[in-house]
């Protein structure tokens, strides 16, 4: 029988094994952004053309989007669009969502904000109606332990410059925001972590929708909340996760081509 | 950092943007019609061989519809039917819904209305069980503010005549109406923005019973609401989101041999 | 414009329309049991290795049954069990369900049946553990309009004889019964009515779920409900209904060779 | 017709019967844990790369396990681990589920235990935040009467020994526990019979709550709840389940030459 150790040892074990085993491919932000796409409609997050996702690009004041009119799973590293800090297009084909205008005030006050996305998936809007923050009683959702900030007013079709400061301002330096009437916002240090954290604040609001359907939530520990917040955020754990749901998306998809390579077999193995 | 403008220019940009770049295939009205049913199956509309989509067609009094039997999915633009102000077939082989008279009903009262869609989603069905009219308190469902009507009555099985007169004049000069016990019924100009209400219409519905499992869903400012319905009404946009939904038909379908060239390379490159 | 006419004419119209238009293929009696099983599969009445399908064989005292062990969607005309009235295979390989006994008591205490289908699909469970019938509450759902027993008691594994008696002796004279901790029964004139009934009763679970979690269920007036159970049960219908969920299970099933032809293009046509 | 029978005698049959015709194919304990992933996967029991399956391998102290990092759908006999009883990898790239030490409490006190699931699938996880135990009111849960254990109390992420002890003690001798705030643990004598617990007690979950949003839930016989427990875990009612899951696993999954022949044409045929 093997003895017992003090937790921490098993946490700085755990770092340092993902540090070795961890790895992903190098992709490019522009790919990462379309697998992004695709990762998020396989998630429900689809509501028609509404959603966004963004990222700062090299040029300081430049950002990748999305174009207007295509749904997320069309995204491809070729058809996004490199705009301005005035959403004027600076590379590629068509406009950029007019929404996306808040994504600019929320880059220009977070220097921490890398990447924004931004979606009206059908649980996270259920719950955005009925005027209560996200909850956090989940060892899944510990993601968002004091980590989700909670806009409860609704500012109207989020395209002008007051919307985008209200936006900004609320979600403070935390990483997502329940948006009352209308979704959820990441914005986060890495494309990465925008996308884990947007495919699991629709899974947290279902969880709450299903939970307060049946009962009433219990609270967890905060201290053990914070934990799990921090073991759940470590680099390394969110670039496995969605590495993972980039080879889920790349097998679905009759584009895999447009990707080098057979991501699924190179885990762990470069 | 960019200036901060008034919203009124904003909405001025948007609406010339999308001019220039939200263009569409030149579809006929039954490729369209065609296409709705393969959209609103992939949404779950089916409800059996129950549930009808309808346009008018070139001549004054008649109309296409599908062919009552087929499966939502099933529509193609050659098995579509031509009928006459009385249900009678002009061209192409079966019968029309016989519950499609209140459709005749509703096109005889309303000029404005050039497409009809009727389906009993699940959503919309269970909401219409419970005695409650449509709520409208999201940014998707805004499409809805001031323009879902509410038929608390059920007048039974639509195929005579005074369920087509009680249907009719409940619509008044909404595009949308959910009928008790029943469905859905949405009458627009286009069926463009008939397909994309009835999608809207179920998600706004499945938005109410999650939401009101839940909590209590809030209002919104009716003023914020009215902007967001008429952005979100814009004729482009409502073309843009209708091509979107239609590539996302396109290539879920075998059939797709029965459309002219691959729609979703042509996006803002006509 | 059309004339007014009395309701009376339109349901002639309409069963004589059914009558020229709704035509089906002949397929055997092993042929729709098979399709029962795809169909019921692709609705979600899987719960591993329960539920089975049965119907009346030429000779009388002899049934066909799926073996146990398959789950719905691996019936094949070719892997049907051929069984007396004591559950002794007389034709195939394996054995059937244990609990098919109970399908034996109905179909010695009622001439009128010929096809049983009993499943445990979700909604139709989670409603069965509440202790109410099923709501009868929408045009749709109207199938079961005053035709759906209610079994409040559990008899436990329901492979014996006393439970055949039991249920055999609640459905009575109506085609469907939800059975309380368990499932549904339709019993029925013909697999095409079964088949339609159980696809239909999980639906009507499902809304009566739905809208019971959001609202209160309102009353429909039993007169319209009558008229719409007839409507909907109009042997031309169920046969429609039938052949397009057959059609919809033979697109998705690679197996499609097992049966003759191309469906999908005969109807009308034949 | 026939005559009638005691109860016993049925069951006896039944016994007699499975052991005749429930025959499956004989695959290794790799191979039975890649179809589980599969399995499990399909049911929807993905959260990222939480949950984590294992299984005793021959060599006392040693355990197959999955990969950290990859998806519950991308395990194959061939990526699977072996390590030692303190999840050193003995044999495999990469790095178990630090998690997993909880595993390696369970094996060490229960003799009876061969194969652990732990999952986190999305109505457990609902069930896990509002503070009851699973309920036990349908036939076809009737698996986990007096054999789910519930551990209120959540510990934090479960990386630690102290963690394993108490889970471990917590689980008792029953097969599955519910986890607070967390998710599901199987805890069984085979892969196979873990495999189909884990499948089941999602869908009690599903069930739970969908019946608690509509209603409440009605009790059942605890003695016909004890005879349904058995009929349902017999070894061979559990072998024959696990394979029809597998053979739909490897009917969906493209990587089926994974594994030799056609399994779907094997039943009874050995």
């Amino acid at each position: 029988m093997s003895k017992v150790r003090d937790k921490g040892e098993y946490h700085r074990q755990t770092s340092e094994r993902m540090e070795r085993h961890f790895t992903v491919p190098d992709w490019s932000a522009r790919q990462k952004l379309a697998l992004a796409g695709r990762i998020l409609a396989a998630e429900g997050h689809d509501s028609g053309i509404a959603g966004q996702l963004s990222a700062r690009a090299d040029r300081p004041g430049t950002y990748y989007m999305l174009r207007f009119g295509l749904g997320l799973e069309e995204a491809s590293p070729e058809n996004l669009l490199l705009v301005d800090d005035d959403l004027n297009v600076l590379d590629g084909e068509g406009m950029p969502n007019p929404s996306n205008r808040f994504h600019l005030w929320v880059y220009r006050a977070k220097k921490r904000v890398n990447s924004i996305m931004h979606t009206h998936p059908p649980h996270v809007s259920a719950l955005s109606m009925i005027g209560v923050p996200l909850a956090v009683s989940h060892m899944d959702t510990s993601l968002f332990h004091d980590d989700c900030a909670w806009l409860p007013h609704w500012p109207g079709t989020p395209i002008g410059d007051e919307e985008g400061r209200l936006i900004s301002a609320a979600i403070g330096d935390k990483r997502a925001i329940l948006l009352a009437h209308h979704g959820q916002l990441a914005a986060c240090q890495s494309i990465e972590e925008a996308t884990v954290l947007s495919v699991s604040i629709e899974r947290a609001a279902k969880l709450q929708l299903l939970a307060r359907s049946a009962g009433e939530i219990k609270a967890i520990d905060p201290e053990l909340a914070r934990e799990a917040h921090d073991y759940r955020l470590k680099e390394r754990a969110i670039g496995a996760t969605f590495y993972y749901f980039a080879r889920r998306a790349l097998r679905q998809d009759p584009d895999i081509g447009l990707f080098d390579a057979a991501p699924s077999r190179r885990i762990a193995a470069e």
